[in-house]
C-alpha cells in the first residue's frame, strides 16, 4: 500500500543557482548533498512537511539526468510514493497492465528498496516506488 | 513563510484514462471533480498523506491545459506551495528577482487565494503559491 509521497525528483543543471530559489524564495533549508556515482548525479534535499524535494544535478554528460535536461529542461524529474510492501506494489502494477524499469526492487539511496514504472504506463510522469529495506535478525 | 506542498498538478488527456492509474496501480481514492470553467479543465483530487494530486483534463482545445499537453504530452504541470502570507511570500520572490504571473493574489478553487510565479524564474517549475482566504468580520 501507498502511505505517502516520498521525494519529488526534479532536474536542475546546476545545484548551486538552484538552491537560491529553494532557500531565498520558498525560504526551505538544504538538510544534505549526497553524490549518487551510479546515476551520475549529486542530489539536494529540502524538507517540506514530511516529504522531500530532491534537486538532482549531473555529474558527467553522459548522466540520465545530463540527457534529461538537454532533451526538456529543467523540471519535474519523477515523484517517489512510499510503499509499505514494495513487492506487492510491483504485482499490483503488473496485474494493472504497467510496464515496469524494474521488475524487482534495487537498493537506491539511503539503502532503500527501490523500482520504477515506465511513464508511458504512467500517464507521462516517472514513478518511482520506495520501501525501506528490509531487516534480517 | 511556506508550510506544506498543497499539491501537485499534473496535466492528463483524459481523466476516466488516468483515474485507472491512480486508483488501481497507486490505490488512491479519488475525492472529488471539479469543474474550473475560467480555466476551462476538469480536476480530479486524490488525497495521500496531507497533500493532494490534482489532476488536470483540458475542457476545449483552447484551455491552457491542452496547449501544455499539445506541446509537452502529459506529466507534471505545476506544484502548489501552501503560505501563511501570500503577499510576503510575493514580495519575498520579487525581491529575489522573480518574474511573477500574478503580481497580486487572485481567487482560485476552493476560493483559495492563488498566485503563479513564471517557471523561468523557478528552474522549470510552474510554481504556484496558495493561502486560505482572509476572513472578514
Amino acid at each position: 500500500m501507498i502511505t505517502k509521497i516520498d521525494h519529488i525528483g526534479i532536474a536542475v543543471r546546476s545545484l548551486a543557482a538552484a538552491r537560491v530559489f529553494y532557500e531565498n524564495v520558498l525560504g526551505l533549508q538544504c538538510e544534505k548533498i549526497e553524490e549518487v556515482a551510479s546515476q551520475k548525479v549529486r542530489a539536494a534535499f529540502f524538507k517540506i512537511g514530511d516529504i522531500h524535494l530532491e534537486l538532482l544535478e549531473p555529474t558527467a554528460s553522459d548522466s540520465p539526468i545530463a540527457r534529461f535536461i538537454e532533451s526538456k529542461g529543467e523540471g519535474f524529474h519523477h515523484i517517489a510514493y512510499k510503499s509499505n510492501d514494495i513487492d506487492s506494489q510491483l504485482d499490483q502494477a503488473t496485474e494493472a497492465g504497467c510496464k515496469l524499469i524494474h521488475e524487482e526492487p534495487i537498493i537506491g539511496a539511503g539503502d532503500k528498496l527501490v523500482a520504477f514504472l515506465h511513464p508511458k504506463s504512467s500517464h507521462g510522469i516517472l514513478t518511482e516506488f520506495c520501501a525501506e529495506p528490509k531487516r534480517t535478525a
